[in-house]
Order: structure tokens, then sequence, then C-alpha cells
């Protein structure tokens, strides 16, 4: 492909179609019944560009060069990449690495690499050029698609590499990329493409945060994505009038299946190369956005922005990752942001759960209502229902034993367990792992949970988030919550640091309100105790935070999760 | 079971469980994958009862002694009705017939039959004995379940008959047989039944209308029934909040999913025994609906009830059946009633096409954007996509053949095909039909139409009841869309009727408004000629109808379809 003269990419407006015209029926291998069409979230896309290709697909405006691309001319971006990819000698199965922070290319590349049969790997742009190197020759990736911001993460690449530009114009290689691969769309159309005959196919490849050891890469099937959309575009009520705007980035998760949701929901899709509150509140104010995915830290940079207001149009806002707070939930729907809570993991193509609301919360007041919405919920329209389930103990793992499910009691902690069509395939290249994983048919999380009598889940922490006082298992989450009702704190993060007489004992990050920050400059001893004093009004002697430290902010990973991994590195040279 | 005590069927309230208090987990053979969970639309009955127990699930209040079920108990109801087929030896596969108008009874059967792993065979209650008698033969069904209305209908069964007093009361052999359930699901619950390992089961075996010849069964899927249901729900934008009013009768084609429809989008159903105007306008006011299906001669008589006036709460009607005219959308649109136009086949469990709107039609004067809205539209979110093929001559038929679009001219008659996920899967034992309904690897409908440039598709009618005269072919649907312009004729339907010169020409049969009915009164043959002017400034010559008959009703199908083979009958005694 080297050397080619770049041709225009984009077709022009008389070569778009009108609804309809285009054939959208991709080869289908003999031997499929007329009524089992394997499953595959590309369909979505094609239905769109069918219905209404001079729709809004995706609108990129905060770059040099703004694009907006309609569901015909996305479709045909689409197409042109699996024709190029398979140009490029791509063979079904094989991995496409896509490092981009959110820009049109990985919102296209969800759809092109599935058309050419291949399977999407998004990797975290904030990785290390190491923790690169080793996610690119895990997946044994065949080739990279890299915004040109990164492309120093892939200096050392032994496949090609294709950098974007992020222009959508004449002169980016990637723009020379796709225009190989139009020669064949141009001719041959989608007809000229297979579909994959096995729903069972992995769709994609993406790597766990890893926070201890190295990262695992989940395999996640064309059918599980499919359904995944489905659910997400389902209980999030997205229709051709709704607007989502980019936030959650699009390498993590495959973006929790949303790029093939909003096209399900023929939606738009607003992309921000660069994630920051100014440009989400130009957006919430101006573009009509209805929906968006962020985590509870993120919501409160949100929400404590100069630019902060009430949104024109009702916003439903999809928040994960930690649980919102009362003043959280109380501050969105006061901006007329409606916060629906949900709760998954990679390995569950993102959100699995949502808190469910039952329809006598709303008259609580709205401490109590918090207290409700805060819990995980129950498992999605196209999930099985999820449980909480004793742990095996340490060395006592036995991979066929039956699970047992913990008491409805509130109390007793065990680990969230999942199974169904939204949950992982496998670790990809480690069967050991698989197995532990999946142990006994269900897929185990990792995260502890008690079970409430009303069939709620509140998750308490990751197993090593646990603080061990005095041999009382202490909840980090459950004290962050109660010290995040302190009027000054903005944000919390609680990690266990060894005591001489307890074993360990909570040690609180916090970072003040800007208000508050001022008010006890130079006094946050006095702040210290005031919080101490705040949190036994609320909380177990054992779970009152020892240690109190005002930082000005709190180390987090891309989706916006606080990282206790480098809280305990703090807490270990103290 | 005869002669056993009938218990309480109904849970007290204290018996009813909280949210999530009841394991819904089904026993899942072993040897299915973690994460492949085999659909079934029994899943969203376990969720609905389990996340929201105490929501309204079923409203019966047409009856001396109205039923309200809650969630927990609508699938407490259906565990019991699967304990009681189990116990009365219904192996997984066997048929269970069901006889009923819309009455809780068949809603439960829906979720009920599916939890014993058996198929549900819906029966018309229009049918006669000999009918009914051909299809419990046909069917091999092992077991019936009937409402007391109907028992005449299976009087010489051969195999066991469940009557339903429709009271939901001691004293009822229906609630005795459940009675005989429960004692099981007390003890064992759901997870004492089997789940279904073959997704591509039988679900339901629902017989067509065969307005000639012997009726035909179609066997639908478990996979089909779920993702056919979920679009449904998707497409016309069903959730907690909606309130669905059964007029469509469940015994058609399953009630085109929406038993499993509602129920996934945790809505609450109104079942009507008598479908009446008046019933139906007092829930339209009073009740809250949001959500109805009906034929276009349905909404009409609902239109010229005396009741008719503004609904309180947006109503999203979704029509099928026939085209609705202009003069309908705008009369649905003044009373709050939003429209919605699906096409489909019992093939394609129920509705398979959405007529969906493009933004700018909004801004058309109402003829304009009813002729758009009056077009089939594009697949359904899990269908794929539908076509409109060249239909092989008589005696060419090569079932290998592969199937050649007609061109887009908004022209060329061809045969609407579809094939995917929610297209049937075979005719039951009857390979013939099923070989020649599925030739080239797509159903075929049977239905005659042509294909718009824009993508969308105008069914012409079926094949057989186009009008051949004078060699042109005239649309039977097309010249009744214009004669219902003339403000005078309420309802309208055209048939061929043999002409010496011509070969055939139209005839039409019209019902006037009440006050046209008045002022015609004595003079038709002058309203004759007033109707055929009307119908020579819009439309060509040979299309024009020859014959006006008018009269006082018009024979119509239980689903509120005219009866074209009656018409005819009429004709041929002309």
């Amino acid at each position: 492909m080297a050397g080619s003269s770049p041709a225009s990419f984009q077709p022009t407006p008389s070569s778009i179609p009108p609804p309809g015209a285009i054939d959208i029926h991709l080869r289908l291998p003999p031997g499929i019944s007329t009524h089992k069409q394997p499953l595959n979230p590309l369909s979505f896309l094609l239905r769109a560009a069918q219905i209404y290709p001079n729709k809004l697909a995706v609108a990129h405006s905060d770059v040099k060069h703004p694009v907006f691309y309609t569901y015909g001319v996305f479709a045909q971006r689409a197409q042109n990449l699996a024709y190029a990819l398979i140009q490029a000698g791509i063979q079904p199965g094989e991995r496409i690495a896509v490092i981009a922070p959110n820009v049109p290319v990985i919102a296209e590349a969800h759809h092109g690499v599935l058309a050419a049969r291949a399977v999407i790997c998004p990797i975290n742009t904030r990785l290390t050029v190491p923790e690169v190197a080793y996610i690119l020759e895990h997946s044994g990736a065949s080739l990279i698609i890299v915004d040109h911001e990164f492309k120093h993460l892939v200096k050392d690449a032994k496949v090609p590499v294709i950098v974007s530009n992020d222009t959508g114009r004449v002169g980016c290689p990637y723009e020379a990329f796709l225009a190989e691969g139009r020669k064949f769309s141009q001719e041959r159309g989608w007809p000229g493409l297979a579909w994959e005959p096995d729903e069972d196919s992995a769709a994609a490849l993406c790597y766990t945060s890893g926070t201890t050891g190295r990262p695992k890469g989940v395999i996640t099937t064309l059918r599980g994505s499919y359904l995944a959309a489905i659910a997400n575009a389902f209980e999030t009520r997205m229709n051709p009038e709704s607007v989502y705007l980019w936030i959650l980035p699009m390498f993590h998760a495959c973006g929790w299946t949303y790029p093939w949701a909003i096209t399900a929901a023929f939606s738009a899709q607003i992309t921000l190369r660069t994630v920051n509150v100014s440009q989400i509140w130009y957006h919430l104010l101006k573009s009509g956005v209805t929906h968006y995915c962020a985590a509870p830290t993120v919501q409160i940079s949100l929400l404590n922005a100069p630019e902060a207001r009430s949104v024109p149009r009702p916003v439903t806002t999809i928040v994960a990752g930690s649980a919102p707070t009362a003043k959280l939930i109380e501050d969105l729907e006061q901006k007329g942001i409606n916060p629906v809570h949900v709760y998954g993991l990679t390995e569950t193509y993102g959100p699995v759960t949502k808190g469910y609301a039952q329809p006598h919360w709303i008259s609580l007041p709205l401490d109590e209502r918090a207290r409700y919405m805060a819990r995980q919920g129950f498992a999605f329209l196209t999930s099985e229902p999820v449980r909480v389930v004793y742990q095996p103990k340490e060395g006592e793992e036995d991979l066929d034993k039956e699970l047992v499910d913990v008491p409805k009691d509130g109390k007793t902690v065990g680990e969230i367990v999942m199974r169904g069509n939204i949950a992982m395939k496998e670790y990809f290249r480690d069967p050991a792992a698989t197995k532990k994983a999946l142990q006994g048919g269900w897929f185990h999380s990792g995260d502890l949970a008690v079970w409430h009598p009303d069939g709620y889940i509140a998750v308490q922490d990751r197993s090593k988030d646990i603080i061990i006082s005095g041999g009382e298992n202490a909840s980090s989450l459950a004290i962050e919550q109660e010290l995040a009702t302190h009027p000054d704190v903005l944000e919390v993060s609680v990690v266990a640091r060894p005591h001489p007489k307890w074993g360990e004992r909570a040690m609180a990050f916090v970072i003040l309100r800007t208000d508050a920050a001022k008010r006890w400059a130079g006094k946050h001893a006095e702040f210290a105790a005031d919080l101490k004093r705040h949190a036994r009004s609320r909380l177990p002697g054992f779970a009152c935070p020892e240690w109190v430290q005002v930082v000005e902010e709190l180390p987090k990973t891309s989706t916006g999760k606080i990282q206790k991994v480098e809280l305990r590195k703090i807490v270990a040279k103290l």
C-alpha cells in the first residue's frame, strides 16, 4: 500500500445512496439455515446505513478539521476499512490492534474490523511502551492502527502500522489505507464480504488494566457483543433521537459495547479527542447530548466545573466504576441529569447489572434513596442473573465444586459471579487463568459483595481492598461512602495501612472542595480531626480512618477509577 | 388430577417473595458453556419476577371476578402450570393446545408451557369444530387448555382437556390443575425445572388462517421468539411504565410475541375477555394504556365510536394487516395516538418490518406523509433485511435457484421474501411445503409488492388479490387506498369480478360513514356514480371499480383482516 496516491476517501454527496438503495446482504456461507442468522453486531451498522443513510452518525469537532459522518458515509468507511484489511492479507480471526483516543477511527474500526472477520484489540493509550509491546506480542496482532499522538508507543512494532492523523483528509496515511479498500468496495459492496458463520467467534480482545501482574486478554464473542449492545441500548432507552457523548474511552472494554449499541438505536455519537470538562459542558449545553457514561470521579469534576448548569434536554448518565454517593445523585438530578447505576467488568462486556429503581424509591428522602441507588442491581435484559457466592478458601479451590450462595442478609461477604451470553468466552492464550476464572461454571469477578434481602447487591471491595482491622473486615468502599458525606469532601479514597496493634487500619486520601480547601489551608490536622469525628458518628470504630491526608489529586485510570495500587505505594513509603 | 381438592391457587401476600428473594436459576444440563446461555423468552418473566415481583403484570377486569396479578404471582402461576404439565406426563417438545380469548390463562400459558419445555399451540376460537379437530390431530397436541366458552370446540377430543372458567378462583378446573403443580413448585421452585438446552427447539406451533386449503402449522423457535420479543419491545419503546392493552388475539401468532415482549420490558398488560370499542375506550381513557396492536379496520371502528376522544397519555398503536390510510393516520394523531406501521406474517412471528419514519416526513402535508407511512418499511432490529424478488413462473420453480431482486422502481411487482432469526423454522409435519416456502434460502411470503427507490416496500396484494384487467395488473390494495379518500367512505374492500370485455374488473364493497349513510339512503346508485367519479380522478381507468356495493358490514378474521375470500363468494353468486 505504501506509495499509493491517496484518493478522496469520502464519498461525494452524489455517491451517497438514498435509504434502502444499497445492498447490505453480506455473502452467507452455504449451510446456514434460513432461520438461524449468526448474530453479529455489524448488522446494526448495516441497518442504519440502509434505513438512515443521511442521518448524522458521528460528529468530531474538537480538531482542526471537524468531521461529520452520516450513517451512509460511516458505513462506507467501515466497508473500505474491511476491504483494506483483507487486501493487506488479514485472515479471519486475526487481531487488529487499535491505539487511539475517542476519535472516529476507533469508532469505525469496531465495525470495519468485524466486517473483515477480524478481531478488534483496542489498547489503552495510557500504557507504557513495554506494556504495549507485551500486549502486541501476546495478542499476536497482525496490524496496528494508531493515532498519530500515540505512534511512539509502537515505534518498535514488528507488524504493519497504519497511522491516523485524525484529519479525515487526503494526506493522512490511514485515509490512504481506506482508499486502497475503496477500490474494492466500490466494485463489490457489502455482498463482496463474507458473513462470519460462527457467532461464537471472537469479536474483540480487550486487555484488563491489570494493576498487579500481567494484563489478561479477554475474548468476547460476536453473539455476546450483539446481545450486550442490545441490552445497553434498551436499558438506557436509546433511540434515533439520542445523542451519545464519548467520555468513557472506547479502548476500555470496547467502550462497553456502545459503539454497537449507539448504532443499534440509530443514535448519533460525538467523539472527543481530548476529554475535558469544558468540552463536555459545551456539548451537554449545545449539542443536544442525551447519554454519556462516566465514573463518579468524572461526574464529580463535571459538577464542580464553572460551566456546570442545568442541561437543556434530559440526559441519562450511565455511572459505573464505583457507587454514586447521595451528594452526587442529588447534584446530577438538580442539573437535569438522571443517573443510572450499572456494574460490570471487561469480562462482562462492561455493564452487566443495573440498579433497577423500585417505584417507591421516588418518595424516599434523598439519603435513603441514594443508599438504594448506590447498590448494584440485577442482571441486564440479555444476561443471566448474577449471584454472590462463598469464596473458596485459599488452597481449597475445587474447580468443579458447586457454588453456594451467601445468605441474603446484607452482611455476609461473598464473591459476585456471572454467567450467560454477556460473560467472556476465555482469557486469550491462558487456559489456566480461564479455568480458574470460570470454576463451577460461573465467571468469578473477584469483586466482594453482600447480598441484601431485597435482592440488590452491594460491592464491598476487590478482595485486596478489604481492610482487616483487629480481625474485622472493613470495606474501603463503605468507608469512602460515609466519608464522602462530609460537606467539605470532594473526593476520597481509602486504603489499608499497617497498624502495630490492629494489624491494619484505614488511611483516607481526601480532595477538599475549592471553598473548603481555602478554609482549611494550613489547618489539615484540624480538618483530619473533624473528618474522624464525622466518621465515628457513622462507622464502627474498626472502620474509622486512623490517618487522613489531604491531597490535590488522586491517581486515576483512563476510565476515572482511582488507582489504589498507587496509594498503597505511597502508604508503603510512610 | 381428577377429584383432587382445589387448593388456594394464589400465593397469599405473605408468601410473595420480595425482589430478588426467589432463586430464578433453572437447572442447566451439563455441557452448556458459561458464556452461551440458550436463548429462551421465559427468561424475561424470570427477570420480572426477580426484579419487580410487586409490580402489576396482568389486569383482567371485564369479568365477574376481576383479577390483578403482580409479576410475583404471575410467575408463580406459570411455574405451577409447568409443574402441573410435567406431573400430567408432558414430555419436552410435546404440544399443548390453548383455546381461549385474551384472558390471563393464555398469557400465562406462553410462559408456563415453555417452562415445562413443551410447545404452545394456540388455536383460533373462531374456528369450527372440524377445523379445531384437524389442528388437534395434525399438531398431535397431548393436552388441551380451553376456556369454558369454547369447550364445545373440543368435546370430542381424545386427550385430556383442562377447562378454565376464567375466574381465577377455587372451583375452576384449571385452578385445580395449577394447584396440582403448586404442590411441587412450593418444594422445588424454579431450580426444580430444567432449562431447554437447545435454543433451536420449538417454542410455538401456530396454524395459519388458511383461507384456502388446510391450515399450515408454523414452527417458531425459542431463539426466534426471544429475539422477536426484544425487537417488538425495542421498536415500540416499551418500558416499565408502559401499559399494553390486548386487542389483537393472543392466539394469533402468539400475539406477535407480545406476551414475552411486554414481560421483557416489565410493562403491565390488560387482558380483555370481550373486545369491544366501549371496553377499549374505557381503558384508553382510564387505565393509562400506552400501547396496543390493531388492524386498520379495528382502528376505524375505534375512531368512529361515540366514546372517542383524546387520550390522556400518549399512546403508540402498532398497525398491521393492511396499510393505514391518510385519514386514519390523521384521526389517530388527533386523538394523541401515534401509529407505527408494521408488517409481517405468522411465519415471521408477526411483525418483521417497520415503517421507520424519516426525519423530513414530519414537515410534509398529511396526504403525502400518509403515502410514505402506508408503505412497509425495513426489517426489525433482530431480523435480516427483507427483499422483493422476481417470482418464479408457474411450473418453473427451481428450489435452488438464486433469487433476483426486482428493480427499486416503485413499479415492478415481486414477492416479499425474508430470512434470519425471526423467520419460521418449518411447517410442522410438512417437509414439502417447508421446502417450497424456503426455496433459495429465503422464506416466501406470498405477498406481492413493489420496491420504491427509497428502499421502502409497498405491498400490492396477495397474489390472488391482484385484479387482471385488460392485461394490466391492478392492486386491490392501491384501489382501496384511493377509494378510502372519499369523504363518505368508512371502510372499503375491493375484489376482482369477471368482466366479458376486460377479463376482470374491480368491484368495491363500501361501508358508509353514519352521516353519509343517512344522506345516501335509497340513493346508492347515485353514491356509486359519485365514488366512480372520485376514482377516475385518482386512478388509471383499468383500476377504477366497475361495480360499487354499499354494505352494512364486511366479513373479517379474528385479527380484523377483511376476508376477501368471503367477498369473492358473494361475487361468484352475482
